[in-house]
């Protein structure tokens, strides 16, 4: 198996970051195994064309279930919007398709189950994107924690942070559709936090959350790329059935608490998907809109000199930056998914599971649900309950 | 009334920070009625007599009870350790003498109550010791809110953050014990959050909180002052008796939804009492550490200069600050209560009750009283409860 | 013409760059005329082959003469090392192709002018890939300036700092070589600086400078990739024959006051290319290792709310940004060389000249003479001497 | 000699920060010995008699001259605008009488060169008010240099930045005119820098420099307190006769280059007196408007975690703080004066010179003239000449 040939379901926001780090792979890190852009996959034939030329793909299908029945093809990547992803995954798996998803997983854990059984029973590899694990500053963050730099942890502390629904005005579009979307802010924001935690801190023991929905009705959608849209020209409204904002707390396994708040009601905050660990040894923090940097602070600093130190994780040093370029030369957001294609592709390499996987999808989607439980009951849920 | 006759009970931490605030009153804010610091109270005479001379009193007492029976005394200052504020302002206000207590008022809500009380009772003036709102930022932030800059509130995630006891072999000083201190992390530094958010958000509705004491016995203590100590010499240990972190999640009266944090295991912040709001058209930003900034972002600002600014709160178009020195020279923690002492003076000079008096002191010990039987019970606790 | 054929001289760190901008365009730009990579040159075979390969180039040529004779080539892109660039520019004029060349332009102004007279002669097209223009965050500065909204300019402060040779045992790289580097931190990182100046602030008129070689002697090269490289086995060293560090004050046409500082011996600056500017109405705040962000302030604004806002250069309202990911997606260095090739191919489109062009390589590069005339004279050089 | 009995010359801006430091250091400093505030001295006799009153002397005198001829006097503070100082100084040391004056020591080099002559013919002690050596920050860059820890330094740079007079219609104040003030921006605000870079780089070597006045004339003053001013009722105009904005390169004797701009026209800067050096072993960064920090970087810190520490300097570990409070309680601008109070008065108890002294005073002045000289002669100046 020289190259890896790659079908791709969806082609907006999420399509065109998967599309640019397969084209990226080959180029800055030539070692890899290499993806082929054989096919993809979209309901509109006309927005797919210009998609498949734009990105780079060579054919398109606009039936997933083609998609999937092509021998050609050995993985299906599936970024389309939350609500396919079982029934495609699913499917695929079934076909013998290697899968690598979008998150969340799906709408609920127990579709998320079904998908990972699915994919366990076919005995193919299974990916889920996450992909903030994939800053190399995140990466720095990974290794200090596992090399005991940061000793025992005591507490995390992470939000996300966004604010491009504030304007009441703005239309109601897909994710802001609970059965598309399966969730708001926890879902599409929070999710992010929680599997950062997981890769950081381990693994929740119980959580407990609140949420709101401040504006309650929005105009109906035009069309939506991304994460801007243009309303209606009718001013008719629908309901959001979503959360705005979901915060909740935590307990960890390992003894450490959390606070996680995910809102896309910050004024100011476009992407602040940040987080802060303190522990015995020392305390780290992570914020994406300055996703090249970690603050690290050590306690055995000598005394008189004890500060968290802004580190540029753009050094030969840190995780995947000498395939880039020079020391303070810095990277962007779609960096972060040449990194998770570097890790698939390195799984087949190896033949072993790409991480994260699926379980981490289903880990993550427990952690959802607990939460989702714990404001609908208004108590604590454990997430061994589920 | 040309001077108000003070009499201070406590020289320590806050005693050094009251006192000097009464010398630096007159001389930066000489329209404002004068402080006369009669006499300073405590139990070790020696000590006494030092602080005494150091600070600039004029007489000193070592019995409480002789302090309240002067004369020549209107006002009683108490920051004496807080399992004696209760008995010490009852007996003050039931003589007839003005309260300016610390933080926190009392050990409990009930007794909180009774202080209150007592106060109103009496007919005196009563005042607590919440000096950060007393910050020209903090004072901008409230300016902002109350013009309607920030627009309606979605958002506070409050954090009081310090590690001065990350060091297990820190001593068990009288802030780690129940029966003196009253509370840990949440008592101490919750506290300062819980009122600060009240100050800008508004009333609590209903809490829920966790908490954890990650060190449960520490040595036994020698002598402590300000926030340092030194060990017993004989290595004997014992229990921690109060939290070492506290988080809660809140849900305001106005609808806001609300984060809080206090903690003294967050290694690399020494007093990280920091919060954010996001409102309908704007946020603002405040972290103590950096006491003469406030973040403040409009979403009215132009599309392509839109970002948070660094206002420096030290221009004359600040709180306070024309009594000090030009435009960008700053100003520290000590101010506060200067400007805190100005309150409580003004207050005299115009016979009002000064602000926050003793029932923002109730009202924040409902807060923390909620907070602790949510932790109590695992369950979502309504402040109307109490 | 549907497509620019481009052949490229170089692939090393400049090449690797221009590369990826090529591959990056269609699919980010798809409005854009296309460049084909049709041959990438250099002489070491095997090491051209690789470079081929990896960058996506169809072909590959090992004489810069030959590439240059090809019929199917309009553009020949020069990113080789600064001694070859005159010789394959003028060549490739007199064969009517286009030219891209990478800073600086030459070694000498007189090389620099017989370059642009050449192209000017041969009515092609020429640019200059001064690569910084290109950040959105500059063409912010750019339009704030272009829009009055910063008033009379007053001061401009520019440094490029960094710190790759600091340590005594770096090689002595090409890039350490009088003869074939041209200059040292002056030329290579104080040349950024200066069209960044003339970019935003206007013309020089005078100027004077100083520089140092810190460390005068290097142990002689193994090979180099970027700014990286590894040491000689055998010990021997040879003299640093370039400046490590240049400032330069200078006086502009418009009447600002300006402060230069290029260094690559400033101990924790990777690559901290940065200015700051001030005007009658606000001031600009740009670094390059925050790449994303700009800081603004405007005098204007409310009393009580004046302060540096810190813009985040990623919204729909920002150059270029509409074509990549939402807004607080952040890009990196990668992406000023796409935009600064999409400039190029529009110049083909609208068939004008590109901005910046071989002008703008001449004009730099009589700021850099005169710098290099102030030193060696030690007094003030009028650019208009030279 | 229990006390040190002191008579201060001017009661403005400065005369408030002295009066406020000799109050503050027997309380805060309580070892140190004790100054008397007996006297205070002006020509309007009413304001004085307030300043008196407000800040807390015992006794005015409207003419120094009588104040110099009083027994009980033992130290005369002069901060009496610049170009009474010499007259003053000269008369004082005379009579007997320690100095500490304000800087600029005086309006030129051969009047700070007599004022230093006239000190140590009598014998007393000298004292110059470069307050900002005393920030607790700026004292830990002084530690880390002098303990070798930031290696041998090759470069600082160094800006004094505001902008209280960026508004034409801002008065003519004493400050901007030559005859009273001596200078402008350099004298005010660069002699700080230079001040700061001797103290902490070392002897400069020479230099060259260039200045602008913007705004040639200006509306004549009302009156003026601190760096704020009323303008005239008349709307008469007179010239500006100092520098709004002074830039200068320099080299120092160790090797080290300088960078120095000090300006009155940097839009958002109320008081930024700021400054980098860079060593082989390190860098440092100071901001005045962040005083309680320093910014330190170790090449030797590990590869993966280098980067610039923000050190909050107000741990027991830093210059001044276990006399204030916990470490995260922030100090602010008085605090400088405190602590230079607290050089003078330990200088006293230990019959030694204070630092910095006259002798520091007129070597900043021999750095001002040659600056001011190679303005003048357009060339580069060596310190030696004067």
């Amino acid at each position: 198996m020289s190259t890896i040939r790659v079908g791709m379901v969806g082609y907006k926001f999420m399509g065109k970051a998967h599309s640019n780090a397969y084209r990226a792979l080959p180029m800055f890190f030539p070692a890899s195994l290499r993806p082929e852009m054989k096919a993809i996959c979209g309901r509109d034939a006309a927005a797919l064309e210009a998609a498949r030329a734009q990105f780079g793909w060579e054919d398109a299908e606009t039936d997933w279930r083609k998609l999937i029945a092509r021998d050609d093809i050995d993985l299906i990547d599936i970024n389309a919007p939350s609500d396919a992803h079982k029934q495609i995954a699913i499917a695929a798996a079934e076909a013998g398709k290697h899968l690598f998803c979008e998150k969340p997983l799906a709408l609920s854990l127990a579709d998320a189950r079904e998908m990972l059984d699915a994919a366990e029973r076919a005995g193919v590899k299974h990916m889920i994107g996450f992909n903030y694990r994939f800053a190399p500053a995140v990466q720095l963050a990974k290794k200090l924690i596992a090399e005991g730099r940061i000793g025992q942890i005591y507490h995390i502390r992470a939000v996300f942070l966004q604010d491009w629904i504030i304007d009441p005005e703005f239309p109601l579009v897909w994710r802001l559709q609970k059965d598309v979307a399966g969730s708001g802010s926890l879902g599409d924001l929070g999710a992010h936090s929680i599997d950062l935690a997981r890769f950081l801190v381990g693994e929740f023991k119980e959580v407990i959350g609140m949420n709101e929905t401040f504006v309650k009705e929005r105009p109906l959608p035009g069309s939506m790329t991304g994460l801007s849209a243009s309303g209606s020209a009718g001013g008719e409204r629908g309901p959001v059935t979503v959360d705005d904002a979901t915060l909740f707390m935590a307990r960890f396994e390992g003894g450490a608490l959390g606070s996680f708040e995910a809102t896309r009601f910050a004024a100011g905050h476009r992407c602040t998907n940040a987080f802060e660990i303190n522990g015995s040894k020392g305390s780290i923090k992570f914020d994406f809109e300055r996703m090249n940097e970690l603050e690290v602070y050590f306690t055995e600093d000598a005394a008189d000199v004890q500060g968290f130190r802004r580190v540029l994780a753009t050094d030969a040093a840190h995780a995947y930056m000498d395939a880039w370029w020079p020391a303070g030369h810095t990277i962007g957001y779609e960096h972060t998914f040449t990194h998770e294609v570097l890790e698939l592709m390195t799984a087949f390499a190896e033949d072993r599971q790409p991480t994260p996987s699926f379980v981490d999808g289903v880990r993550c989607q427990e952690v959802l649900e607990a939460v989702d439980r714990s404001i609908a009951e208004r108590r604590w849920v454990s997430v061994s309950e589920l």
